[in-house]
């Protein structure tokens, strides 16, 4: 029956797949309790080995820290092989290296790319960190560390998925490409240079990426598309130099409040973006389904009340009229990451700042060309900007959005291996999130891209705690190991 | 002439200048040479003597300088001693100590308070001084370093005309007690603590304060009035977690959007405060005068001009409608002294921080009581805060205003003394900073506050690149050394 379904699928979109019927039902299940045991009986090595690798401190984007970088990529190159990959290598680039593997087991099985990054975000406010944010920690059943789940966690429960094939059956189902790169937390280019240069040597039918979360523990989901990105740094100016506010307090530009004052308008309390090329481009991008919209309504309270405990908050904010995921997943989003200006030290200081900087980004809706929005954002923070001051935007970088198909074969083979393990099918979901290199793989490769992520929503991404369900990490393991040979 | 006018108007006010009978005229210029020749010969070493002194980081909010600013006192207290006055004292509080120091010589003479303070503020952002803050340089005619304008550099102008009389004629020419503090930049209360508990030892006719600026090193000027103030620190928090702005940007709270909304809210663009009990109170406060309006419709193209010089911008911003001197010193003000959230480091970060800060100050008008300004900002922090937000406001520390009656004999006194240093008599000016000890003279001693100050607009006071003009400096220990007798 499983075999049926396989192949009913896989043949309306691949036509190497004609192993898929020489495996009958008894090998098939005989090979998935081997695989299920193999995983059980090793799984405290593999959180172990986990926690070795968490343990480097593998911030891309701190210049200090490059040394451990290359450490963690390095760390990773032995997994690669461990797993019975073969050509494993360290890619040096302009940036953070790449690391490869592949092993090609039939040229008549279909070739799946497997990408994840192995750096991490940086640690501030580290005060904030009940364990140190790289001794990881093992409480409540998870893993905490920075880069348990984004993306360490996730880059090995597809390595351990693979060795489980290989010290079971000798070798994987299909044929594998692995590629990691170390600048998906600081925006490198490494990748894309890399990829677009050598595209025939990520040749695949698919791309799988393990660096999401799903709905929760008992609910799995899958995603069927993710927001592109615009990241900008605004410098507001005002006076030569600071100023006394006793002696110029009232006349003088404070670009902190010049600041607050474009921050306010460009979006206001109501949450609705006061860009209105984007808001005229909105009305003819992607809407959610019928499917969503019947979801989203039907489980309103439910997801209200799940979204403020995992935030810790009594209420939403922002457009609350519309449906949250509507509003996480797909509709855009204005954050400001941070700002400074001024005196914030201990004590008072009765200055007017000079300058002051805000990072501000702006989530875009897979349907909308980002490079068009980051055009119209920075118009809107000139027009908008108060008079007196000099404001500048930089935009940092600009990463494209994805929407995937939900009739593609793998996609369809990714949905019954979560159904398998969890024993319910998952919920196709909305990812806010950016990856930017998902696009560049659909794009560049022109392959689905398979976005099947192990995360849990409260698992702290870039924020102090970030952790990893060792629950999460097991299935995880299991599903991607299931899902190999789903796509045969 | 000159002993009749100083007479006729101090005897409005006070039965004790007898004395100033028994001068005559040649024995009075006589006098004034020596005491001009006196200074002339001895300003380089004055300017040294200042210099050790700015060496000294006496930053009083920080508590790892606090041995810096004890070494600031006891330096100060040898010079109170070689000015010639007695008792020259260290008073140890609960904070930084208070330096005191006496010369009572004669009973029936006018007593003058003197007070000044030895401490500096911080020097941050230090990458933006030209020369260290603490290694003294002399260039352009000034003397830069932190504390040079204010208030080292107006203290020592003060003591060395006491030094000048004291060599010259073997004592001053009226009774003196000096006391300084060491908390003025710290909002540190003890010299409050200390004055109120013992006010018979600070019993005075007059109290002098030099800590301002003056129009200009041509067009000299004195201080009818100080703006009070409310130092506040607003805090707003969202989540319970720093979050990641792909899984929850736009329903979760993001508390720099939040500030950015509050600070937007309580000053729009047109710089007016959104206060409406301050609104309201304010059109029963004090009103400028005749002649400000006068002079400053008469010289408004000029006024504008030179702030924008000095300010190094092409326009003013806030209330532009009104006069720029009445803003800055009759019009209450807001002012963010500085803010932060989230990340501002290199690279970044797509986080939505927990928690963000400003401080934020109001110059309060003198008519106006500080208290109730500081009740009127918090509910309107309170009602302006957005929907799904904490914030909560802490008011670090209250000052008092103060206007000075230009007709009282000893601000007149003042008046004639820069006439003759200047050649030209000063303007009379309100300062828009806030001295609250000034308040403090004027509300437990109930003598007249004399703030004659010697400044210029552009000494960078509280900034990086603070300076004092040398030749104010010689014009200002010349002035007071003729002050001193102006008030016999």
């Amino acid at each position: 029956m499983k075999v049926c379904r396989t192949r009913a699928i896989a043949s309306t979109t691949s036509s190497r797949n004609k192993n898929a019927n020489t495996t009958n039902f008894a090998t098939y299940m005989n090979i998935f309790n081997k695989l299920h045991d193999y995983i059980d009986d090793n799984f405290e090595l593999f959180v172990k080995r986990l926690t070795q690798w968490l343990s480097i401190p593998s911030i891309s984007t701190l210049p200090a820290n490059r040394k451990e970088v290359s450490e963690a990529a390095l760390w990773i190159l032995d997994q690669l092989e461990a797993a019975g990959l073969n050509d494993a290598t360290v890619i040096e680039t302009k940036g953070h290296p790449l690391v490869f593997g592949q092993k090609l087991v039939n040229p008549d099985l279909p070739t799946l790319l497997i990408y994840g990054h192995y750096d991490v975000q940086p640690v501030d406010p580290l005060e904030e960190w009940i364990t140190p944010p790289f001794s990881p920690d093992i409480r409540d059943g998870a893993i905490y560390a920075r880069g348990a789940s984004d993306d360490k966690g996730q880059v090995l429960l597809v390595l351990f998925a693979i060795e489980a094939w290989t010290r079971t059956a000798g070798a994987v189902p299909v044929n594998i490409k692995v590629v990691l790169e170390g600048e998906e937390e600081s925006s490198g280019d490494a990748i894309e240079k890399y990829v677009t240069a050598n595209p025939e040597m990520f040749s695949a039918d698919a791309v799988l990426i393990c660096d999401t979360p799903m709905m929760s523990a008992t609910q799995p989901s899958i995603i069927t598309s993710l927001r592109g990105i615009v990241y900008s740094e605004i410098a507001m100016s005002g006076a030569s130099s600071d100023l006394h506010s006793g002696s110029y307090g009232g006349v003088a530009p404070n670009p902190v409040h010049g600041l607050c004052l474009l921050l306010g308008k460009l979006k206001q309390e109501d949450g609705v973006i006061r860009i209105p090329e984007l808001q005229k481009a909105l009305d003819d991008s992607s809407a959610p389904t019928r499917a969503e919209l019947d979801y989203w309504q039907q489980n309103g309270r439910a997801i209200r009340a799940e979204l403020c405990r995992t935030m810790g908050v009594t209420q939403l904010v922002g457009e609350t009229e519309r449906p949250p995921l509507e509003c996480i997943g797909l509709r855009p989003t204005l954050e400001i990451h941070g700002i400074r200006g001024g005196f914030v030290g201990e004590g008072e200081k009765t200055v007017i700042p000079a300058k002051a900087l805000a990072k501000v980004s702006l989530r875009v809706p897979p349907g909308l060309d980002p490079d068009k929005v980051a055009e119209w954002f920075t118009k809107a923070v000139r027009d908008n900007s108060p008079q007196g001051y000099e404001t500048e935007t930089r935009i940092l970088h600009i990463g494209r959005g994805l929407a995937v198909d939900p009739e593609n074969s793998y996609f369809r083979a990714a949905v019954r291996a979560l159904e398998k393990t969890y024993g319910k099918g998952p919920l196709l979901t909305r990812e806010g999130g950016s990856i930017p290199v998902a696009a560049l793989f659909n794009e560049i490769l022109q392959i689905p891209v398979i976005l099947m992520g192990f995360g849990l929503p409260d698992d702290n991404l870039h924020a102090p705690n970030e952790k990893f369900s060792l629950e999460q990490f097991r299935r995880g393991i299991k599903t991607v190991a299931l899902f190999l040979k789903e796509i045969t």
